[in-house]
Formats: structure tokens, sequence, C-alpha cells
């Protein structure tokens, strides 16, 4: 099997072509599709790029998929190892079993169940330990050393950037002429791979990245320089509950994205309602948020041409589905809990 | 424009081929995705046409829209009125709207208001008449005469059941192979329009309807061998409340297909809830109608080779749904109330 070269240095628009090519028939070639209903309210000509139909329910799986073709004989034989929300457990343990790799998942004691339940039906094992994200990264650091285990970080790794940069190389195969492109940031895996993408094949395309209020691991990288330890994250969007920025996506996102978008919990549930009464399909709180940014407005004068919003994942409980809608209604659109970091310019 | 000539007989292949041509540009070409969850469940090679992602959120638009393409002008003036429970209305206010010809949609006081709300939006005149749909057809009726407007049928007209056909002309465009059709029976337009179009291509395609055990209208019928009046119609699939058969849905009915199968609300909502988790999708209860069929066992033993099963619609409400999808597993699996009218033969 073909494997991509060990990446000493941050991933380029090279990597992300192999990664393409290694991920050819082994994930979805998801679709990009034009919504007359977001058209309509934003007055833009909007596009989804409908990450919520790859396997595994996420984009996560391109960069999982890239990372565990990586490994050499000796670390297959160790297995991978990962702290994840979820999405990223899933897809790490879907992309291990499919190479008859081991993997364990840790995760903190009040993450979903239905997204740890999708990684250990994919043949992954799954722990809770740690009441934060924060203390389940350290629970992971010492497994990983007990068990001897290779790291597959969910986001700070090139060659799993080097995967999730597939998407920006779709998004404009199918929209060569994008004028701009709207990614949620976790840890900022998916963005830190868009940006780089779209940017080297679309320079003045114009990337957008948005972030829970209750997790703004890039904001504040952005603002010291480095990526800062959070302790105290809230955010319904499980997706983005990182607690820190990756020095890989950090380098990246500073270098590629234009502006980053703080937005609060009850913006990506009125995403959520918008997406499930128009577009019938079912976004978790992150894969609404690129979409919650055009909706309140919030990602500045939009550029002329076609506008791209990546709708990055669908792992949510559908019995709990109701009830985070309904909590979209609830909550006043306060416009000022959306504020732009650094509006109208690169952020390098 | 051209118009469909008028068709005085049952819809045949050619008209679905016309209904085609007049459809192209003004509706969606769905897509008919493989799902590997519900081919790993199922035990066969299952699709899924995802007419949910149809304009105005059902198959329903394009019945309409052939309808309202062959009117005369002096019928264009008059303006269109029909029954619905909801998907036929959105679907003529919009087709009439976007044709400049005015729409009045009658429904029954409990029907869904989002359905209707939707029709309004189109542009569309709603009135709430009558406790059963049977109450409101009467109504329609009444008001048809006393506003001189045409009817749109919602389901027995050849016109709109040449336009339903289109589904069953893409479904064999898509997977030339197909083994086996399934889809949601209410009054019965799109089961014929589907079963004559596939039929006239693959003649050698098994093709099998699902009724709600709450609303038998064509199980009812075929016993009876004529349409029969339901006054008590009990379903969450509102998309198929229709309270009788049409003769044109029932004569095509029995000539094309294989066998109509009877599934109560619980397994709906479970399919619901599986098509939300795997698919990322919103079905309506009458939309997850065929896929309940496959995740219940009720279309008996399948033909090798392609199942195709049709999600004819999306319109539910995000707020309930999560209410819809736990009804279904707070009930029994009653394999007993999943039962077939006619198994294993040609109903004609």
């Amino acid at each position: 099997m073909w494997k991509p070269p060990r990446m000493t240095s941050l991933p380029t628009i090279e990597d992300a072509r192999a990664a393409q090519e290694l991920l050819r028939g082994a994930v979805h070639r998801t679709p990009t599709w034009r919504s007359t209903s977001l058209c309509e309210r934003v007055g833009a000509d909007v596009r989804l790029k409908l990450e919520l139909f790859q396997k595994t329910g996420s984009f996560k799986v391109r960069g999982a998929t890239v990372k565990v073709a990586s490994l050499t004989d000796e670390e297959r034989a160790r297995g991978v190892i990962a702290v994840s929300a979820g999405n990223h457990a899933g897809a790490l343990a879907y992309a291990a079993s499919r190479a008859g790799v081991q993997s364990l998942i840790v995760t903190w004691e009040t993450a979903s169940e239905v997204k740890l339940a999708a990684a250990r039906a994919y043949g992954g094992e799954t722990l809770r330990q740690g009441k934060t994200p924060l203390e389940a990264f350290e629970a992971m650091y010492e497994k990983m050393a007990e068990r001897g285990m290779v790291l597959a970080h969910p986001f700070n790794d090139p060659r799993i950037v080097a995967g999730q940069a597939t998407v920006g190389l779709e998004i404009v195969e199918d929209v060569p002429d994008v004028a701009a492109v709207l990614v949620p940031i976790g840890g900022g895996g998916l963005m830190a791979g868009v940006a780089m993408a779209v940017k080297a094949l679309r320079p003045e395309a114009r990337v957008i990245g948005i972030e829970p209020v209750g997790a703004p691991t890039l904001t504040r990288a952005l603002k010291e320089g480095a990526p800062v330890n959070l302790t105290d994250i809230a955010t319904i969007a499980d997706g983005l509950a990182a607690p820190m920025a990756g020095d890989v996506s950090l380098a990246l996102i500073r270098e590629h994205v234009d502006d980053v978008i703080l937005l609060d919990d009850a913006a990506f549930a009125r995403a959520m309602g918008f997406l499930a009464e128009r577009q019938k399909v079912l976004a978790e709180p992150a894969g609404a948020a690129a979409v919650a940014a055009l909706l309140e407005g919030a990602a500045g004068p939009l550029p002329d041409g076609p506008i791209v919003a990546v709708v990055s994942g669908g792992n949510v409980d559908p019995r709990q589905f109701s009830s985070i809608v309904a909590s979209g209604d609830q909550a006043e659109r306060t416009d000022q809990e959306s504020r732009s970091s650094r509006p109208g310019g690169p952020l390098a």
C-alpha cells in the first residue's frame, strides 16, 4: 500500500493532493449543493459542502484515514490512540478497523454517548476519563505512554490536516469561482487544511472561520501568539469543544484565514433548525456553525460570487435534536455576541 | 410554453417521458444513493431515492407542476384548488405561483401547520375545514363550485400521476438493473406513477407499496374492487392520510404493483430514527415508510440485485421530530401488524 511521506513541516497543497489520491474510493466524495432557501435568506449565492454525508458522519474520517495509512508496520502493531469528543473517535475507529489496527479513544465524562457508541460499533475501544476536555487530553497522554500506542491527534498533526485539506480541494473543484469559504473551528484541523488548499488554488477567495464563544481556541491563540489551554469550555457544539488550538493549525490559520468569528450556541441551534426545515439534513451544532454565520449576518459584507459553507458533521442524537433546535427559538438574537476578531483583513 | 396533451385515459410511459421533459430545470433531479448502513442491516444492496431533497420537500411538486402546465388560459385565470395534508399543498402553491396562477388549499382542522405555512409562504391561500380528511374533501368540492376554480387533485389525475411517474424514470436511469422498488402509498399517485414507469422499462423488477394500518386505502380498494371512503384515518404519516384511493391510481396499481404491505406508525418512527442517525436526513413519517418496510423485514424475501426505497418527503417539524423518533423506541416491534395483502404475486 502506498504511504504518504513522513511530514516534518506544515502540510502543503502537494500533501493535500497526495491525501486526495489516497482517499479516493476510501471515503465519499461529498456533494456541494446550491441552497435556494439560503440564497434567498442571505441574499447571496450560497452553496453547502455537505460533509455530514461523509462516512462516519463527519469530515474527520479523511484525516484519520490518511494518518492510519502513514503508520509503519511497527506502529500499526502498537495501535493508535486519540482524545475526541466523538467525531474523531468514530472516524479513527473506522479507519483503524479497516486497516486492521487497534484503536483507543479517550474522552471526558460528559461527552456524547451516541458518538462513543459509534466508535465502538466501528471496532474501537473507548474510555471516559476526566471532567473536562483538557483533563481527557492529559489522561490520553498517560494511556499512550502506558500502552505504547501511537498518537493520532484529533487536529494537530500534519497528516490529519492534509486529509482534512481534501475538503478544500473538492470545494474548488466543484465551485471554481468560489468567492468565500466558511468553516467551523474546533482545534482548527479542518479550518487549517481547507484554508491552505483554497488559498493555494484560489488566493482571491475569502476564508472565514467560526468558533463558539464558549470555546474560543483560535481567537485566544491568535491573541496570545500561541495555543492557550482553555480550562472552561462551554458549548453545545461538542465537535468544536477542543481545549486548545494546535500549533500546526495555528500556523496555517494565521497564514491563510482572513477572519475568525465567534458565535453563541443559540446561533448554532437556529442554523440546525434552518438546515432541517429547508434542506432536510440533520446537522450537529458544529456542523451548522458556518451556516449560522450566514444566517446571523455575522460574516460581514460578503464578496460577490459563490459562498461555500462547510456543513462538517451530522452526529447528533435524533432523540435530542428537537430540544436543541427549540433552544435556538427561545434565545434572543444577540448580535453583539457575534463579533469578529479582526474584520476586513488577513489574520497574519 | 409547451403543454402536455389532455389525457383522457390512464397515463402511459410516453406521458411520463413528456412530463420529464417538461420538468427538466423546473424541479430537482434528486439523487439515488447507496446506503451502506441499510445494506448491512438488511443484507441487500439498498439504494435510497432521496426525493425529500426535492423542491418543496417532497415529490408532489412534480405532479403539481405538470398539472399547472396543462391548464388552458381560461383555466389559469380561474385558479386551482386542492385538498391536501400538506405536501401537495406546498407543491401546488409553489407550482401555481411560479406560473402566475392563484391557488387555494383546503385541509382538515388537525393537519400539520408547518406544511400549511409552507403553502402560504409559496403564495397559496389555505383554508381549514372539516374534522377529517373526508370532510375536507367535501369542503373542497363546495369551495371549488363556489369559486369556479379548477381541481388539481392530490393524486387522482392522470397528469399528476404522469408527473410522479418521473420518479420511476429516474430510478431506472440511476439503477438500470433495479430488482425491486418500494414506494409509500397515500392516495396512490406516486405508487401508480412509479409502478407504471418501472414496469414499462424493467418488467422483471418487483414493485411494492407500503401503507399505514391506520389508512389502508389501497388494501381496502383492492379488496372491494373500487375506492372506498375511509372515515376513520389514524396515522402519524400525514402524507399517507388520504381518505380513499383514486380510480386512476387503483387501476395502475392493480396492473403494476406486486404487493401492498401494511405497517404501523412505530415502524415509520423507527425508520425516521434510522435515516436521521445513519443517513443524516430528516424524513417525515410518510417519507420513511419504504425504508421501514426493509428495516422491519416486512417486504418478504427480496430479489437479488439493487433494491430502491423511495424517501418521498421530509416535511416534518424539526421541533417535533425527536418525540416522533422516540415513539418508535417505546413501541414494541409487533411483526404481526406488518402483513402482506397478497405476498408473492402481482395484484392484478
